[in-house]
């Protein structure tokens, strides 16, 4: 399963927002229900749900249909996909941070030598 | 330094378009000018413009004042945060691929019995 260029950008606009992002660190723990997620959020049920569709939309997160509680449940998959598309910027980053040791090495055995 | 909350957002949010993504891709081999930038895509300069004011507020690229063309240059720095952030679900996606693994392999052992 190839993710396209679209559900790329759903899930990375799924990732930005900081109450989402907390909605799938509290599922990563276990299944949840609704009113369970809601309350540590001083915000509306209706808000909550809005959340968790544009989470369900981008394959994050999924209601199960099993128990009457219909808990939600993370589905992890589709963060490898975004994971793989930033770590083929990893060489880039890497290289930045060598240059910053480098410059803080030289800044570093100026003042021992003053 | 720490990345904020709100830090994170923003990069995620940089992050959720294809556009956006093909010109952080186009930097990556190197500095480019906003025409230059501009020219594969078929929308236009003040479109590209928008998108790179995006990119430039999360911290993605930087436009250069040294050259008359004011080149733009990738930041990668910043998709280390978000890439660490997408880490930590890493044992959760490899568990799902796991127990498909299992799945297909029981599949496999009955369609050979039978």
């Amino acid at each position: 399963m190839k993710t396209t260029d679209d559900q790329l950008s759903q899930i990375f606009a799924a990732l930005a927002d900081p109450t989402r992002r907390a909605i799938l660190a509290r599922l990563s723990s276990g299944e949840v229900s609704v009113n369970d997620l809601a309350a540590p959020f001083d915000i509306s049920l209706p808000a909550i749900s809005k959340h968790l569709k544009v989470l369900e939309k981008a394959g994050l997160i999924e209601r199960t249909r099993e128990a009457q509680w219909r808990p939600c449940r993370l589905r992890a998959e589709p963060l490898k996909d975004a994971a793989d598309w930033i770590e083929t910027y990893k060489r880039h980053w890497e290289e930045s941070f060598d240059r910053l040791g480098e410059y803080l090495k030289k800044i570093q055995k100026k003042e021992k030598r003053s």
